[in-house]
């Protein structure tokens, strides 16, 4: 139930024995669609030339059957964009399709870049030109000029990417070429697939699983990695690399279904739930996930303790784009529109109910609220995650300090505030064996203020994805 | 996953201190939007006049914010469609309104009369013209007719009751008034609701808590209410009444968060769990439901067993009305499409999974063989419902025998079929117990070919809702 | 230019070798579009049952290339109808398709019925319940009553008509045939048209030109024409019937390329345009029409005169149903973004500028205002029919007589109130040489007020079409 | 009736006492409409910022209210782009917004470079990176470059018109300043008119009368104009420039009510319809135009002949984006759909027909043939303009000279070939007398291949507008 967004996705296929890949795309995007909901779109290249169709809204409102058989082609890449309301406009859709001096390129990414105003002004004295406001085109740019001079288009990514600071999950596609990069902390996922024929790479496993792929790995942090008739090829790494993997996709982003740089997203929930119920033990009824994000925690805190689990709430999934969200005062919060609680299931009964984060604490009170309204006796929150304290340079729209009720609030103050008896956070030092890693190979800078990459202020947060 | 659809839903509501009331039953028809998303429509009243808006799509697709803004009115009506092939068409689309004689009513019905075709036959032979499929035009004629001859509008629906058979919860506005009316076997769910200043009617309880009107009580089987100025008031029932309640509202129809009849939907489905616990126990590692319906008789699986409940599958809920269906022969069929199991959920694990009914059986094949494509190690079906027998006659759109497994297959061979390492289902004994009730006052008839109103065949099927 | 509106268009086609008429209907309709614009519709019928598509919008707009393929049927029935704000719904779009104990039917009509208001409460004592504003539906029941105990559909039309008071020009489909019908004074036009192996029924001449049928003849007042598998026949005629086509269809609502009743359109506004010429002759540099309608008897007055014509205005036709108009006071009017005057064609000039009636006055004031303001030394008004200054009966929607700027002034004081230097009307007299007849065999009731068939008042004139 | 398509529209507003300027480019867009049909956008400059709407299709389906309302700014441009198959993307839509070192501006033009493949290629060796097809995208980058080292936008746009060869009416809004510009030979038209506090630019002058602006003067070949809070200046002219306007403006692409370079369109029209009537005489009865483009030229030849001048067809105005062209072989073909001969107007005479140019042939003959159909007699083909033999390199989409007609038959083969008694083209020397004028300062090189700036060949010719 976290109200953050970030977070885009990607997928690229290539198949040579294939004309037409659109499909494959399609439900490439649709099994990622989780990670942005505001725009789409998908590139093709044939013979040549790239075609492009973008559009607002989900992959099936964007593409018809019609468009996907006009998209011919025998490699192709795609991208979902979180929707935010600033820049929620058709030019920032992505791919990007570029001509320049060498060809043509299209180009769709994930995470935001920390020096983007300092190598936008670089290029800007160069007399470069911009039409949007998205790192893609900064990323354009320098791969762009770096081939110039360049053997090849990935010896291009190579160079540039020295030039880049920040997260970024990178499909650049050539008439000949699929290449895939991602930045030397691996902070945005990437992974890849095989198909009878080809190659795929997608943000998350669970988009292979969706075209009938078999994972083969994930791309490595500040790897290059090139697919084209030859087949695939991995560029020698001349960077010492730290992999800061970000430990957010595992609790919030990333579909359960699917496995990140080898640990599965859904085992980490487990274990977060697990640890929640030793962390934080409480004699109650039943345990509930908040939808969906906090279910599979709630299993973990459920098999730990003991205690059932069952389901608290009915979330009405219809809402669609055009769903008009109540306005009145005196109606029912939004939240309880979509959420409706199940009173046979908390009536009368102490409850431990499981989320996934807070941010503001607006929601998780509201949702507090209705459990006691139906006649929970008891509400025990616990968050698998801990409590948000700094924000992120890489890509999730962490609210500022100031809004972010941890940076003005004990735990006590807290559970006060939303209405909870009692209130428990994932502690941070759980995180490494929330993972089940051995060594901190993960970014938690959200929570904890260590920023790998050196990062530390004064960034444009702004241009993401 | 039932295949199965049927199913209409209604709300209504009356408050002469607010001229505006659409708002309200937008959020009403949300709620019940699970009970049909192929039209929907309102009507409201006011000065004298009726205005109605329908459309075919979603609640949130039909209503802009302009039109809710348009529909005056201190009386209102509206309705959700479920979606067939066959009639999805604008003018099946509910309410109807009707000009006549005495004036003019909108009408909104739920469920599916089995004298049709004679009341069409013996209206028709009057001179009746017909511009829909649907029986609320049959219904809407019955009463106008009555209402020449009668005292108000409430006689006239109480005298087309004597004439009406099958199953219908219906809804009636006029200029001034709002009339519920329900069959007098009380097949169809429909109760009432009070907000501070006004009466709710709704197919379901989760919609009166959609609007923030509190649950009063269920129109009885055989009842008439009508509310206007003068507040709520029964008509007295002439008829023996049975209560005759549709089982399969508990099982599968309606939302867990419901309570229908004094029976809460989400234990009744809790009990389901538990009865097939007792009926057919396993050895087993983990429980799971298939989403949405069979999550709660999970639950209750899990807490009579004691082997803990985890979530097998992720369900993509960013399926609109335009996304493409997979087409290709060697693509994983549509259900795999909106379906992904979570492999670190079943891997090398003896699973029992739950699901609430088994139509054809083709749909559960494919889940079963998910499950033992990411190394399940046994799949246990269990069935929070008997087996599929017969026909529904009221409303369900059961397929006709020779598509119902059950029919030609023992249970052992339908385990083969699917997949699965053994099957079990639910007991028809065991019904009662899972209504909690102690006299068998439900409809059982699909199950069990027990039809309480002596219908027995050589009905027309398909004018439904 | 004239402001008013009415009008419907109907088109219909048999052809027993052709399963796919739909196109044929599409085109047929998109000729009539000048008629009607609010909405449209067709219905086809095949193999004993008739579908229906209908819609907002312009044809071009309301049938997709789907759609018509998806229309099969050897019968086929079309209609566009016109725009008011009121009835502006989907519901009172045609055809109206009705399901009676006979069968089915599909309607589509033009004209207005003067005893609309007498059926429909007769109907109602019998109890019809009705579902739309339009008189289609009226007619549907009287035809469906009436057939119950006739020998056939074509039987009960003619026994319908009997009943029928005012204007009607009707197509009628059944499974098997096409019915047309005109009311007895042939208020409505209505011709027949032949194909290779089949016929074809439109209101205008024009459409037959559009799908490459032949003209055979008019359908002629009180006749009703049969279609089916035994080729064309009439029944009939019962009934005295007097002539008295619609003068206004010659002067402004019909296509010039229409042939009506044996008269060509064009004709007649080349002769109106002679005879003000005659009537009203002035010395002037150059004649000029008001687009679109005022353009041929412009040309009639040029020939006569010997003024060369000139085109005055550029009429910009880009328009669609989702074009702004401009709103603020201070912004020229509507009319001319619409029609921008030609300074070259009319500065320094005396010009005659001829339209083709007069309403409220408030249009042609613009108009006129616009060619002085650009500087034409003179602008003489002649109008190619006489004053307003009666309601219309049968489908045309005249203001009422308070608006009738002819009510209340002397042409000398119209002149001055639109800035005219003169102004001239068609004599009322010369109308029977405008239509080159010999008999008054048309109404001019709106200019006359003599009413054929013996209306005067207190009719209800809204239900139109 | 030309095939010929080209050309869009620019129209530019500036006025510091009024915020909302949205609407006037609004209606300045639709006055320019039938420059271009394809997309449209508009983009406008408030508190430093710019904001911009594009889409495809007309101006009124591409703007609605809403929009307008949020498009706030005292500076604003438009455009809109003509049809073609080809380049018909969203991403070519214009206004073009670019970001770059020295801030924002927006670009909107009318026109096509001849050297634009040479400054891509100089553009691309420096890094640069292109979007789209179109020819704004390389005046963006030139424009931005040599921003950097001048003093202000105006001088950029100065030094750049250095590097610029081929035709271009140019709009630059940065967030102070409106420039306009023009190609040294004044290829495109582009005038300046006056409101009460402000200024407009435009494509043709009926613009200025859509917003109730009064005609100032044109912008002239090779002039800068720069207006801001001080007003307006306009830049000296370094350069010798020689005036070669459009012809093809004059007999084609503007609205009869523009003013171009002094010269009404509308008189040029006349004057070209007298030439013909003295050059190539016949005996005949009536005059015709083909509808819209050949309606002032049949008025002059009517003028100077004496033979009256009537309508022919009648043109079927509701065609929009979607209406469906008839795709059967044995139908009419699409023109017929369009325009339908009026029979009583030619029946049994003597009809001369005029046109403003033969391309391929194909849709004249078609023409021609209707008329023959209806039973015109003869049909002497005048054609307002000289044979097209050459390419146009500045914007016209002139087919290649192998599918011009006039290529490879003599004017007698041609008339025989699309069945014309008699053809007569204008005769080249007279298009000076056509225009009004005493030195060849226009453009006639698609007739003479006389291309004034010394462009030959090799060029590309695909990036327009």
């Amino acid at each position: 139930m976290s109200g953050l967004h970030e977070e885009c996705g990607v997928f690229g296929i290539i198949d040579n024995q294939r004309p037409l890949l659109s499909e494959d795309v399609y439900y490439g995007l649709f099994a990622l669609q989780h990670r942005g909901q505001e725009s789409c779109g998908m590139a093709v290249s044939r013979d040549g030339r790239i075609d492009c169709h973008k559009g607002m809204g989900l992959v099936g409102e964007v593409f018809s059957s019609e468009v996907l058989q006009l998209l011919h082609g025998h490699i192709a890449v795609g991208h979902v964009r979180y929707s935010t309301s600033g820049g929620s406009v058709y030019q920032n859709a992505q791919p990007l399709v570029t001509h320049y001096e060498k060809g043509t390129f299209a180009i769709a990414h994930n995470g935001n870049l920390t020096n983007t105003e300092a190598l936008r002004k670089r290029l800007g004295k160069g007399g470069a030109i911009f039409q949007t406001d998205v790192d893609s085109e900064v990323l354009a740019y320098l791969i762009a000029g770096n081939r110039i001079h360049s053997e090849s288009l990935e010896d291009a990514v190579v160079i540039s990417m020295k030039e880049l600071k920040g997260a970024y999950a990178l499909l650049l596609m050539s008439k000949e070429k699929l290449i895939a990069a991602r930045d030397r902390f691996g902070f945005k996922p990437l992974c890849i697939g095989k198909t009878e024929n080809g190659y795929v790479f997608a943000s998350e496993s669970c988009a292979l699983d969706s075209v009938g792929a078999t994972f083969l790995r994930d791309v490595l942090p500040g790897e290059v990695v090139v697919c084209d008739a030859d087949g695939l090829r991995s560029l020698p790494r001349t960077e010492e690399v730290t992999c800061s993997r970000c430990v957010f996709e595992y609790i919030y982003f990333a579909r359960p279904d699917s496995v990140i740089d080898g640990i599965s997203v859904y085992e980490s929930r487990i274990r977060a739930g697990k640890l929640l119920a030793r962390q934080h033990p409480v004699d109650a009824d039943v345990v509930i996930g908040v939808p969906e994000s906090g279910m599979d925690a709630a299993s973990g805190y459920s098999i730990e303790s003991g205690i059932p689990m069952v389901r608290g709430f009915v979330k009405n999934n219809y809402i669609g784009r055009t769903f008009i969200k109540p306005n009145h005062d005196s109606r029912k919060a939004s939240v309880a529109i979509k959420l409706n609680p199940i009173r046979a299931a908390v009536f009368g009964k102490r409850v431990v109910m499981i989320d996934d984060s807070i941010v503001r604490g607006t929601t998780i009170a509201r949702i507090v609220g209705m459990l006691k309204s139906v006649g929970a006796l008891e509400v025990h929150v616990r968050v698998s995650a801990p409590p948000f304290l700094f924000p992120c340079y890489y890509g999730t729209d962490v609210p500022s300090g100031e809004h972010l009720i941890a940076k003005h609030m004990t735990t006590e103050q807290i559970a006060e505030h939303i209405g909870a008896d009692t209130l428990g956070y994932l502690e941070e030092q759980s995180l490494k064996e929330m993972l089940g890693l051995d060594n901190k190979t993960y970014c938690d800078a959200c929570f904890s203020g260590n920023y790998k990459d050196g990062t530390a202020d004064g960034l444009d947060n702004d241009s993401c994805c």
